[in-house]
């Protein structure tokens, strides 16, 4: 590809020719020092974010993100959920836009990448197209989603399913660890929970919706490769356990029949959870990451226990498989230990695939970038499959270290950063044409 | 026995005869309902209550227990840990005190009796004498031990071992679940945590130790006895394990090998722990009552679990194998998945016998009442073991519904509650004399 120079600063048509020479434009050294500086707020001793829905954290982040979009060329505004969305113009106003878009949240001490290289990745895009004079066909939005993550409520994708209007009411009740609910959070945030649902787009706005997040496995490090293109996306299934025993004296209950320890049968359920999984499919995944044994002391046996289930394929079938043969454990082991429980759902997304004409935007990216086209599954969620009740979907998956990801260790490095700016600029203006 | 009258009032050395009638001097109505009163300070919602050491629930407890002893014509102090302590004084000021003794404090959400019986039952003892106007020969303390539970910092019997000098230093340092440390709960208490170790009392003061307390166990029950005597105390090893893993997407990290999953590991700990109990004897018992799991998310493979361990066994040997089963389980486990882990000591507490002397004094008065004796052994630790350090210990146990305490269900009736009060009175007049 020879040297880049910078474009000509009219609004021009871009040319294929020109477009190679624009592809140069993404600024490799403006992406990882914005990676730093947004990795900054909300670290953590250890190296990670805690960045959760609705914080001073996320606040912090959101005025540094609205600066760059503002730099970037783009109208900033906020929808009523808080989701934040600069737009920019196209060559031809009334076509559905080209959506551009990711999320600042995380998990609990989580990576600096997660999200963060999306967003920072779809601003860098906008704002080589505004450097370059380009200017689309299609109106340009780069999205910021609120509480993709859901480490604050236990159900994430909220912001894209308030924007496709999949969103239901009963999830502005739910209460974080300290009984703030969702509601009590969006009003001290400024925004009125009342009108969630004016955040819901048409879907004639909405054309294709392009992702860059970083792969969250460790597939296209073994495979040396620095980009995927997502061809599916497993739906995740957030369940809720509880098993209840009897809270007695640790020391004075016998173990055997007088013993109700619902943190026993709670060890054997997330034992069989890890079974169920590895028996279902090769891309079949099940995980607990939240457990709670009430009432919590030493010396008393646990006489309520909370688990969080995390059941997860590519497959809805085999996803399917896996819940029943997980629950029928959890009522075979409260059976066998005279124990019982309740299972409440927090979130069932279906597995989805994304649209042929953007993995295709997304392959000729690639290969006009000297790339090799790599398709592969998410394993993740991410907003861009509840997207796809409005958009045409795409993502482009970009190699970390280790497959760590949701760790403060997540790594991406600058060189893998600048690649998948580099093809979702590519991808855009392919896009971005009518 | 016969029906009681009040006895004499002026002050007078008891005979064999007159011990029958004062028996009967045990206040039923007074204790059932000082129970109740007691119950509702820190009651929960689920009936059962929470009184937490150094916290505004124990002031209150305290009080009306200070009041209680003086209304009993106990002179009321506290010692520099906050061990309250009433005091009459006996027929020959030179001799060791009799002490009837247990606590006011209780596990979260724990039941009404646990400690509290022990302290209305030995305040109740104090008040029949006085009012029969009973001098004994010995000094009679009723003492109520701070933190017998260790339901905050994690670590009980913390009076008993500062009154017996065997409290080190270094557990002032512990932080409650608030990141509060003893140190800091003693000084908002007023009293100076430099000065623990001037609650050590001299051992020629102690003489005989009294502990009424429901037996925590379905033993009397299910043998239709209303009170038991306690031959043997199982010693309490109280540990913290910490399984480290590595905090990864749950989502993108397929099961098997790329996955180290801390609470899977923790979960096959905790039945481990279960298994190496029911192994090693009858009277062995292994309980998990705390776990967390971080970084606490639905959606993140757990990176680091903490989990605590109760071991006891009324024969060291014994729990010194179930110990070393558990701890060999941890390593097994760990090594399989891929795992590390540390293992720290909370609390080790050897097993004891009570006083010969004692448990035949508490024999007597089961058979001058035409009660059954019953020896038996205490699965759950109590300040008495610690005491046996320094006094001839003996205690009470009181038969409960179900076996069940440490729990908002935990009850004894009305009439096991009087029984239990006039052995201890008769066991005092045994002990109280020379």
């Amino acid at each position: 590809m020879g040297p880049g120079g910078l474009a000509p600063n009219g609004r021009q048509r871009p040319n294929e020719a020109r477009d190679q020479e624009l592809g140069m434009a993404i600024n490799k050294e403006r992406l990882v020092s914005r990676l730093d500086s947004l990795g900054r707020i909300g670290a953590t001793a250890e190296g990670g974010v805690t960045r959760l829905a609705y914080t001073p954290e996320y606040r912090q982040a959101e005025e540094m993100v609205r600066r760059w979009m503002t730099e970037a060329g783009l109208e900033v505004r906020t929808d009523p959920v808080g989701n934040l969305i600069g737009r920019r113009e196209g060559d031809r106003r009334e076509q559905a836009c080209l959506t551009l878009a990711s999320h600042i949240d995380s998990v609990l001490n989580g990576g600096r990448y997660d999200g963060a290289l999306g967003v920072i990745s779809a601003i860098e895009v906008a704002h080589a197209l505004s450097e370059g004079g380009v200017l689309l066909d299609r109106p340009l939005e780069v999205v910021v989603f609120m509480d993709e993550e859901g480490a604050r409520w236990g159900d994430g994708l909220f912001g894209s399913e308030a924007m496709t209007g999949q969103l239901s009411a009963e999830v502005l009740e739910r209460t974080d660890r300290n009984g703030v609910s969702r509601a009590e959070a969006m009003e001290d945030w400024g925004l009125d929970p009342a009108r969630f649902d004016e955040a819901a787009r048409d879907p004639s706005e909405i054309g294709p919706y392009l992702e860059v997040h970083i792969e969250q496995g460790a597939v296209l490090e073994s495979e040396d490769i620095p980009v995927g293109v997502v061809d599916a996306i497993a739906g995740p299934l957030f369940l809720e356990a509880r098993i209840y025993g009897r809270a007695d004296h640790a020391g004075a209950t016998p173990m055997g029949e007088l013993r109700q320890d619902a943190l026993a049968g709670a060890a054997e359920v997330v034992l069989a959870a890890e079974a169920a999984a590895q028996a279902t499919s090769p891309s079949c995944v099940a995980t607990v990451g939240r457990i709670e044994a009430l009432p919590g002391a030493t010396n008393v046996i646990p006489g309520e226990v909370m688990l969080s289930l995390d059941i997860r394929d590519v497959d809805l079938g085999a996803r399917d498989r896996a819940e029943a043969t997980i629950h029928g454990a959890i009522e075979a082991i409260c059976e066998k230990r005279n124990l019982t429980f309740r299972v409440d759902e927090l979130q069932r997304t279906e597995p989805v695939t994304t649209s042929p004409a953007v993995v295709e935007a997304i392959a000729a990216a690639c290969e006009s970038l000297g790339l090799p086209v790599f398709p592969m599954p998410s394993g993740a969620a991410h907003d861009a499959q509840v997207m796809t009740a409005v958009a045409d979907v795409g993502m482009i998956f970009v190699r970390c270290r280790a497959g760590i990801s949701h760790s403060p260790e997540e790594y991406v490095t600058p060189d893998d950063v600048f690649v998948g700016a580099r093809v979702m600029y590519e991808a855009a203006l392919r896009l971005g044409r009518d």
